[in-house]
């Protein structure tokens, strides 16, 4: 194996949910090579059906935050990005993957610069509030917030939940044919 | 900016879908890397609702390619990675988005070690038939199968399907509030 595919795959390994950031903003530069590998997402027959609504201003993040529980990690964040999805109603499945597919190169352009992330959610009773606070119309699928900024290692290491564990391979692999 | 994140950048953007394969085996290490990579996720509460079919009989993907014309690719690839997913039926927009940052993990890393890969997707009436094939019960949501192998330069080229552009920034990027 080379040491290129090494550091990739430890890279592409090592990508955790940060919920806790240090207050310094996000450089430009890595807003743009975060929004360029955004852009550059594969989607189903190509149709990007995305737009991204970047978000620096500490109000507009502590509202959505008070929108949904699950988006409150914006709050201490000093960059939120949006995903606002086209909202085809009869693509809603093909929507939810991509933006699946999006919101991990987001995640993984973020820590190529060190900085760290988190996926937030609103649930379909907060939907309508989050596209009113932010001007984004109705017919707009509105689901995922990407809180990004340097990790406060500190308060990460002071909530003291342990490292989220995975299954090994050898519970969820199976070989050439499913064993039951 | 470092060259640890300009090389990191560079690898997510250059990242596209693979369609054509050499004939070569994909070597075992890389398919462990894909799979520790696959295997360490994020997904909604950590639940990782997720297994992993691996397929190297040719017969095999050579059925799942007639089964679905969207999983044609499968035909002439060494490698195939069907996605099994949970199926819990309260939670299909959860596996969807899971499924599409799983997805795209697997794509990267088959990458790292300078495989392409190909997303070809089971529509909901040939969904049945590809569990039959591979023994999955009926009650597991089977979408997903993803190409593996090193890309065959010349086919690709054969196919003189031009690279797929992008929409630029200035279109879907908004600051702050979406303007309409």
């Amino acid at each position: 194996m080379t040491n290129t595919a090494q550091e990739r795959i430890a890279f592409l390994r090592g990508l955790n949910a940060t919920r806790a950031f240090r207050p310094d903003p996000v450089p430009d530069a890595a807003i743009e090579d975060i929004l360029n590998v955004a852009r550059w997402s594969g989607s189903a027959s190509n149709v990007q059906p995305w737009e991204f609504l970047v978000i620096r201003n500490r109000e507009t993040l502590q509202k959505l935050a008070a929108i949904s529980p699950n988006v409150r990690h914006a709050a201490n964040a000093p960059l939120g990005i949006v995903l606002v999805m086209t909202g085809d109603p009869d693509k809603v499945t093909h929507e939810t993957y991509d933006e699946g597919r999006l919101s991990e190169r987001i995640m993984l352009a973020a820590e190529a610069h060190g900085l760290g992330s988190c996926i937030g959610w609103f649930r379909p009773e907060t939907m309508a509030a989050a596209k009113q606070a932010l001007g984004i119309p109705e017919n707009r699928l509105v689901r995922t917030e990407i809180s990004i900024g340097y990790p406060d290692e500190e308060a990460q290491r002071a909530r003291q939940k342990p490292a989220q564990a995975r299954k090994p391979l050898s519970e969820i692999v199976h070989e050439e044919r499913y064993r039951g």
